[in-house]
């Protein structure tokens, strides 16, 4: 069995991936680190585990973090897994992180990021050697890379949704690099575990809204992974919004068609493109995609509508922002750096309702 | 005392304006006319109403509709208005009407409207002569028509958030007439009274979903109006989400600036434009709009953020969809046509938390 | 005009207090001071308030309380109202206070409130000398003596709903003094505005938990004024649940009948001792009772149940916790205090949905 | 592998039941019968099934109940299983059924429940020879007669967690059997598929009622098997609630000690109890009991606090209803029916947040 390490083991992430593995015939948690509720069970953190899992939870630290372990998982925020990676993978064990920290191959995409990124504060990035050796991941795009990679940055989670929108049409040349629009609808649990005022259960109940508008910095992923796709600058409006569900992310995406292509035309493309994926689902027309459909598994559905007097392509990309949005893509990016099957652990049923 | 009648008295529309005219100084409610519950007192369908109202609801049809009344308030779907428009408007009986039966001037506006609704289903109007002594119900476009109207149609609660939304930039000449996205979200009790699969609370909670994907008929009223301010036809995508909440209409919108305007100059614009309007409040930067701020009020609030590199205008408009969107606005209607202060009845204060 | 301050004008309290009195024909808001969001106004904290009031928020301390008043409000936690209490009253100003600091009249029974509430802790009454005057704000039992108080203890909001509840089957010793069960729910509205792991919204949403079994602070106040209407001492159970709704409480109790009363039996005697109140509403048999029919407004609906071969008596009473448990009933006993008429600034209907 | 038929597969529970299956090892799903949606794909109706089963619905009936079935589960309203039972029962296909038709060991205590059910409304039984052959599907009381059996009637979903909150009282002689009180909250699923005025998105959400006070069907099973427990009728007194979750049911019950016993005692004789059990969890003191705990498992949480000086006992006992409630506990019943290992296929770690 490999022996698997999570840092930031209290989080909403970490307890993603505590669920997961402990389901997963080939990897066990054997250390959870964090900064808080050290020394207490993470079962007395998380009641539901009683019984699964029961280990004590460790201060993170440099003398912890790597011990005895395969494989460490950053659950971190951004600037926790960058201070640690050289000397993991010097003692050659592989990491796979969630933060921004290693979701870049150059200095100077990471630059835009943090920049953009409020909590980064344009803070440069104190590993930045190791940028070129990691690989960022959304299997469906970087499946190669990422079999046998020792550094992995996980993507964020509205990225997961946009990119696996907009790849077919991007990969197919179907639509302008330009004036692209996305509307994201983000459950609270994205947020995190730290109760704050705007996701205390009176505020953020009975209630919408729009957050950072225009500025968001998952759609820094976005652009670069859709701008490699169709080898051009894209420009990307992206507009994220809470809504008062606690698990899930739409994203529903507007561009604008090359040519007035006919709803088969996009819809054979979409199926072509996404065919053989285990967790993309292209919806037929008249099927409503939405959150409900993809709760607690790892997939992301996603229908297309085209209207083509308007030239009009819209999307709708659903997933759960705490599976293929979190801890289920991170599964799926470790059983390819492990050479596992791709869908160990990951075979959960959505459930409904 | 005007006597007003409520034809469709139990859905959530007539429920609305009962609510409001139970503190309205110059109106009583003296008569409620529906198909369902008939003979029941609407209190006994509405609990909350005990001992505000105890009448009992009569039949709706053509011995009742419009008897012993000075206003007929038409809470009914499609079609229901317009075959007892000429008798009533005959009698001098005045008429609000929430329906699409009396929001367009002209035939043929009506008649791409009734393609586009599915429950209209392309039938023609049967008053189509009484089009165009109508008048489009939002008061800050349409005020000075609005004084002393004797048949008004109430605009759809949509219609109302996306048009005020778009106005100032309208007519301000900030914005192009195409590639506009508006990105609707709305709370479930907008598809009414009735239970259907979709709106059953295992299915609509903890979910969110679009529908009726670039074909929804509310996207009709705001491309006339705001056509007409921009003296041009107006290319708009429109796409409704249904999010759990009970009340509350957020439409996120996506234009693009003429020029590239800093945020200064659009705010400023959409802040001369609203300047005395009682019922719309143009928030200042960093204030997030939200359902939570106007429910259970009259209030349309506004925000406006632009990214001037990318000729980017995004503007966020929130209503209560049973009052802006419905009751609401459609009181303000009737003071407006009965002479009363516009503002009489409809000085609730927003309930928070 | 009566000039009203209100200290802890930030939490949901004073919040409260404030959207009443903004609809109040004789009493303004004209001071609000708090601990925190000291400086800013009070529309930047609550944006829905724009337009209505706008006035800053002043620090909380002995130069700024009772300053410039004719009355205050206390919307604090326990301990704060008692330290001002004797200088307030010395100098002429009526107060009224949301915690337990007065609702009791003698020391024994402030100890034993003491006792039992965890964030009191036991510590002794600053102003104990004072308790004897003053009124424990339940105007439906202690109407005359609020009449013209200086010094009133608002209830806690559970025992609002308890004590009503109950009040008619012991006034008319239809109940025993033993056995006798409380079960609460309340929305996470009535834990307040600041956040916390137990009301963060992914915490919250989707689940129904109990807390503090069998130790709650507010059923004290239930017993002793219970106890006193069936002049026993009282034997109650009462445990708390939080539930993901915002606003409302339901207590569902249960008593052992002292006959095999039938139903008309209790359901007159609730009818004739509640007659006049304008603030319960006693359900006619069949209607089921429920937070939403209550939600906005300051009423308390109440149902009896009774299942005669099991002397078994079922009451639930249901109010809008922030209403008629804290900022509606906090208004009808200052119109008490004050003289005006009872109902004044809280006709408000129910909002529905 | 086993062939499994499930009669109903379009409701809730006959999608739990096909969601587990799909994990099982053993037993494959290979029938859905229905009357609604015949003909269309599972996965039509549930699109969050898509990928999974693909299999179209077919029309239930005397032809088609029990054809090329290994086992027949009848996720079906009281009355469908038991017009079927005889004849399977005779052709050698063992059965468990949902409904209330085979809880019951004779005629008398059938003809209670059937009096007490509204939707049965005192029917007598249809193969009432076959009741004293039928096993109650509570694992933890019945596991020796479950096994092997042929005929199992599932219980209640209210009435698995009130019954296994009360069991290890019962049993251990710690409770007086009258004057026990339990208060059920269920989350909105409990009620079905089908939409209905209350269940309706506006009318169940930031709303909690009661429901047929005091004359709950549920409670008959529980007096039954804590009466057998206890050698003694039990007077019990129930009331349902509906809380606006999804999923999830938690049963507060309050019962009087016999003697005055301290927390510890209490709550080793449940430890001891439920020792070794799989699916139930006796929370220790200071862990909060709730519906979060259990979403999406097959775990009955309990949690016990002892009042000595009252002798009051409470007890909070939490399942997810489609879980332990319906589709969990049926299939935990349904391995044991067939020999194959208590937990296969169960084995779910709940689902937090």
């Amino acid at each position: 069995m490999i022996k698997a390490q999570i840092v930031g083991a209290t989080g909403y992430g970490g307890l993603g991936m505590t669920e997961l593995l402990l389901r997963h015939p080939e990897i066990e948690v054997t250390s959870l680190l964090a900064t808080q509720d050290v020394g207490k069970r993470i079962s007395e953190v998380y009641p539901h585990l009683r019984g699964f899992i029961d280990i004590p939870i460790e201060a993170a630290g440099a003398d912890t973090v790597g011990r005895d372990a395969d494989l460490v998982i950053f659950a971190t925020p951004d600037g926790v897994g960058q201070s640690y990676a050289r000397d993991l993978l010097a003692r050659g064990v592989p990491m796979l992180d969630y933060s921004g920290d290693f979701r870049f191959g150059t200095e100077a995409q990471y630059a835009e990021y943090a920049r953009r990124h409020p909590s980064v504060g344009g803070k440069p990035h104190v590993s930045s050697e190791l940028l070129a050796q990691s690989v960022y991941g959304i299997p469906e795009l970087y499946r190669e890379r990422l079999r046998g990679a020792r550094l992995v940055g996980n993507p964020g989670c509205f990225a997961v949704a946009m990119t696996l929108g907009l790849a077919a049409a991007a990969a197919g040349g179907l639509i302008e690099p330009d004036g692209i629009v996305v509307d994201g609808k983000t459950g609270i649990s994205g947020a995190g575990k730290k109760p704050a005022a705007g996701y205390h259960f009176p505020a953020a109940n009975e209630n919408v809204a729009p957050y950072r508008i225009g500025s968001h910095q998952h759609s820094v992923e976005t652009e670069m992974a859709i701008g490699a796709l169709m080898e051009s600058p894209v420009d990307l409006t992206f507009v994220p919004h809470l809504v008062p569900v606690t698990r899930g992310i739409i994203c529903t995406i507007y561009a604008r068609l090359r040519e007035p292509l006919a709803q088969d035309a996009v819809q054979m493309a979409y199926q072509s493109f996404y065919g053989d994926e285990p967790f993309v689902r292209v919806l037929p027309p008249g099927v409503s995609p939405g959150l409900a459909s993809v709760r607690g598994s790892n997939f992301c559905d996603i229908s297309v509508t085209t209207i083509p007097q308007q030239r009009r392509l819209i999307i709708a990309s659903s997933i759960d922002n705490l599976m293929k949005g979190q801890a289920g893509v991170a599964l799926q990016n470790i059983n390819l750096m492990l050479g596992f099957p791709e869908t160990t652990g990951l075979e959960r049923v959505p459930i409904y309702p």
